[in-house]
């Protein structure tokens, strides 16, 4: 019963974090814009993020069975605040340099979420990569986007 | 080791459904129509299918642990056809009267999909109801489409 709210928790977290995505989409802004080679085309970002917000939800609620609300969920917090304020900084201000800095900001929070996750449980880590992997190609379309359009 | 290849199957099947959603997607015909009442914006359509997509394979795995591939698996294959039809129909062709029979039919299908999987798992059963309960609102959706632009 405590497992079940403590992953409705993670679930509800990680959802309201998504929400500024959906609050600040790309639009014509991001359409009139130089691309990086190697831009996806639009319909994949938010297929991409479905799926590592929910594999990101998951690994949160696998540490916390394991460790309760530990030093490892206050890392997963601070990693999915930076996370959350990318699409206000970049799609709402259109500020590619300030998108650039907490992009580096938050590969390097989940990177220490990643070590933290593997270090309660191997899996809960195994299910960061993917996300870790998606964060360091946003950063290189962020730095495309800056270097191409500033 | 034969389970983990039929959860690999029942997600490439699946995502290779959910590829035509991609190759056909809405565009400047679908931005041009009038609306019906309760139209969600266009984010929402690829991350409610990504969930959905997600839910049903793991249904179907879940059914073809239980049962290997049997009549339940048989309907879930001609729904989800029936599903990766829609997109090309509607999207593709701009035949939104052919897309309505195509959503009905499909509505059908997830029916019967739904009380074949409840017979073998009432897990996988209930993990479709999301589906077909969006299924009846995107069947709404696409009479309203027609209803006001045909």
């Amino acid at each position: 019963m405590r497992s079940a709210l403590a992953g409705l928790i993670c679930a509800a977290v990680v959802a309201a974090a998504a929400g500024t995505g959906i609050l600040f989409q790309p639009g014509a802004w991001y359409a009139g814009l130089i691309k990086p080679a190697g831009t996806p085309p639009n319909i994949l970002f938010p297929i991409a993020w479905t799926l590592l917000y929910i594999t990101m939800a998951l690994a949160a609620w696998l540490v916390w069975r394991v460790r309760g609300l530990g030093p490892a969920l206050w890392l997963f917090g601070i990693q999915l605040t930076l996370n959350a304020l990318w699409s206000p900084v970049v799609f709402g201000a259109h500020r590619l340099d300030l998108g650039l800095l907490v992009i580096i900001a938050l590969w390097l929070a989940v990177l220490a979420t990643w070590r933290a996750f593997a270090a309660v449980r191997p899996l809960a880590g195994a299910m960061l990569l993917p996300y870790l992997a998606w964060v360091g190609f946003a950063g290189y379309l962020n730095a495309g986007l800056l270097w191409l359009n500033g």
